[in-house]
């Protein structure tokens, strides 16, 4: 593909899986949560919110997977499990803040306007049906 | 859930819905083609590349309905479709080229992280089943 003016070109797949990955709610909140200080796995559960405990481990590895997490193990008794940001995964911290602070101060106008659109589709369908 | 420390709060359930949209692959190389100029579907289906018919009807259909993209029907025959950002579409260009530069400049990181955690697992996997 072309480049486009985002700055976007070259290898669309892995693009493409790169924007899956930080474009995906779970992983948003996890690095937000990290950007603060280390947590456990629990922590992050509690914080984060409304996250079952398989989608919290799927995205914790893959976010390992990425580079973007580090998983410590401290072999006590139970295991304690620590996660935190990697160097790389910091830098990803200022440009997602861009994006929830932009979701942030637009929610509403994009409420809005997909109320809109569905009443605009609901009267053009009423129209047809009539 | 709790404020995290990326700012997002409130109505989880809508701030994924947004990170969705604006994560989404297809809809970051169409807000960054119309970033440019108003385009017609089929300059922004060859201008993205790889993107189906139906895939690309669809994510605009998405952007128009969160009031990002402006769809405009010229009572020409055939009619011509023009699409362009609206003004709120404007304010999302800056933040997500924070993460079109992040994901260009840091993609060999997370390529080389991922081979090494692939690489990691599959050794891991050996040794279990020797």
């Amino acid at each position: 593909m072309e480049p486009t003016e985002l700055g976007i070109s070259g290898d669309c797949k892995i693009t493409g899986q790169i924007l899956a990955r930080i474009g995906d709610k779970w992983s948003v909140f996890v690095i937000g949560s990290l950007a603060h200080r280390t947590m456990r796995f629990n922590e992050l559960k509690r914080r984060i919110g409304g996250v079952s405990q398989r989608m919290l481990t799927l995205t914790l590895r893959g976010l390992e997977r990425d580079g973007l997490v580090r998983r410590t193990v401290y072999p006590t008794i139970p295991p304690r499990v620590d996660y935190d940001l990697t160097p790389l995964g910091r830098t990803l911290v200022i440009p997602l803040r861009g994006i929830a602070d932009w979701a942030g101060a637009h929610i509403d106008e994009v409420i809005a306007s997909r109320t809109a659109y569905d009443s605009e589709a609901d009267a053009a369908g009423e129209k047809r049906a009539a």
